[in-house]
């Protein structure tokens, strides 16, 4: 192994995050260290589960864990409260207690998804990321937020509940096509934009591939500093939705099927920051800045549909209250901060 | 209002528990101080909806919150999965979002089911327990403990999630029939029997209209001082399962049909403290003196189906681990502590 990194989060309940190559393999031993559980769930979808499933139970296996699998179809469509309850009765069928534990392997999804279960099974059991998507790595298996999605909308249902552990295998990323490393980028790119600039040049004049162990280990620590002062999104921790609440009403008017969440981000930043430099809220020049880092990751930026759908649709996202609207805007790259705005004010934040 | 009593728990989140009598009429001005939500969703059963849903709901009007009912079918069958759902939507179709409340209005049911729903949707929104049963009241709306059954068996899904306020109203108390009274009356005897020589003779020599409210604060104020200590049952809480483990596995036996929660309670507790006195691990004469307890509130104390029958479903309690099952036992009135046994030698713990 070339490299290992340990991060500690320090949330109500505190836990670790180790970034290395081939950490895989080693995983049983990780786990071994941290809970007394006889039993393990790994949760994990159809393509990882052929990619990394024997990698992981045989390390566990040996380290002394019975291995159990719930296996769902890849997809943001499994995240449903339906594999919830499959989750459950796969527990309570192997007879897992509540010293037992859950694994997430893969993407977002299973992260989610695992994560909800474990916090809901007998009011809360361990579980442990392994994240294996760029987007996963540096966002979505860090910082407790789980949950699945009801016909109404996504994440609509869930819980915050933070992992005991959280480990990120670089060389996992070895295995993605070119259109889910961009998907993670644009999240990457977001950490920039609110809070590095170093980052953000980095990202703009550097091959990825020299970068991404220290590119992964900058965006946890951007996440870990914002997650740390406020856990469960009373105030700060809100900067991390920057470009998501146009985002978000992107999937949604596409029904998730032409933008992936990264892209439909990409263009939700793209459009607030061109508007606030129109409206001298965000430095000159930012934008062009921007238009070249989306445009060296292949994501899009450029709004093709009725703004006034959008704006409808953001109206009941879960950052709204009654009649206002919690926004991100930037002045430049890397300073960012919260505005709470009119909901009827939002479309001339984007353009309209 | 002839007394007010505020009693403040400092679990994670810290809330209020305020106990009085004809409390329900002043819930609107309450609840104003300590929400800015615009919309409330009251959740409770047909029963007590017919009771007391006019004068909660015309005081919350009164002080400006939109009301909104959930009103599910009373009894144990309606605290599950499906109904959950139906209180999602119900939010939903309303526009609740993250800074309205849910109040639970009735007994554990209402409490348990309106608890996750609200500790889950958007990752968790306010809710405020108002009890209406004396169990409720002393016990179960207190300490953030929320969740459904499913088919497998009872609580197995939820959530630790302390509401931001209890309302006891101790006049509901009045509407309840002695079968229900006594149900609660079980869960005093309890607390009584791990912590407090001086509540159980109260309970022993007094007529319960005449200590009623003193009764009500002193279990409220048994259950703040061990829960505050161990929010999330990991050591000490366990004591508040006095007599629960069998308890549970009676009710579960007879299909949560032929006794109550509270007299399977009873039967729990009586049986422990029968066998642990022939043990000498209890004070001589302490069974003697709950019976005399569980007769004057018409509690039934004796095991009428086979014990090897109990002692397997004893086996997947929630609090078991692979081995071990931890059980509550107490040396005499009021001194109780956790044992950690192994599984099969249960049995002898409960007289077999």
């Amino acid at each position: 192994m070339k490299t290992l990194k340990e991060i500690n989060i320090k949330t109500n309940t505190p836990y670790k995050i180790l970034i290395g190559e081939n950490l895989l393999q080693y995983s049983g031993e990780y786990v071994k260290k941290l809970t007394c559980a006889k039993k393990v769930l790994i949760v994990t979808d159809d393509i990882v589960h052929n990619l990394y499933a024997h990698v992981v139970s045989k390390s566990l296996r040996d380290a002394g864990f019975k291995v159990f699998y719930f296996i769902f179809n890849h997809g943001e469509q499994s995240k449903n409260l339906k594999n919830v309850e499959k989750v459950y009765s796969s527990l309570i069928e192997n007879e897992f207690t509540r010293q037992d534990l859950i694994i997430a392997l893969g993407g977002g999804v299973s992260g989610d998804l695992a994560g909800f279960a474990a916090a809901t099974y007998m009011r809360g059991i361990d579980y442990i990321q392994i994240p294996t998507t760029l987007l996963s790595q540096i966002d979505s298996s860090i910082g407790g937020k789980t949950g699945v999605n009801l016909m109404q909308g996504k994440n609509l249902v869930g819980a915050f509940f933070q992992p005991r552990l959280v480990l990120v295998d670089i060389a996992t990323l070895n295995t993605l096509s070119d259109e889910i490393i961009s998907d993670g980028m644009a999240e990457a790119i977001k950490y920039a934009l609110i809070k590095s600039p170093s980052l953000f040049y980095k990202i703009k004049n550097s091959e990825l591939k020299d970068i991404i162990f220290e590119l992964v280990v900058e965006c946890i620590k951007i996440k870990k500093e914002i997650i740390q002062k406020d856990e469960k999104e009373l105030g700060k921790r809100k900067l991390l939705n920057f470009g998501h609440t146009l985002g978000h009403a992107i999937e949604n008017f596409y029904n998730y099927s032409r933008y992936s969440h990264g892209q439909a981000v990409a263009i939700g930043m793209a459009s607030i920051v061109k508007s606030c430099e129109k409206l001298l809220l965000t430095k000159k020049g930012t934008y062009c800045e921007l238009i070249s880092v989306l445009e060296k990751y292949n994501l899009p930026y450029e709004i093709d549909c009725n703004i006034d759908d959008l704006v409808s649709i953001s109206k009941t996202d879960k950052k709204a209250s009654d009649q206002c609207l919690d926004i991100i805007l930037i002045e430049s790259i890397g300073k960012s901060y919260v505005k709470r705005i009119h909901k009827d004010d939002f479309k001339k934040y984007i353009g309209g």
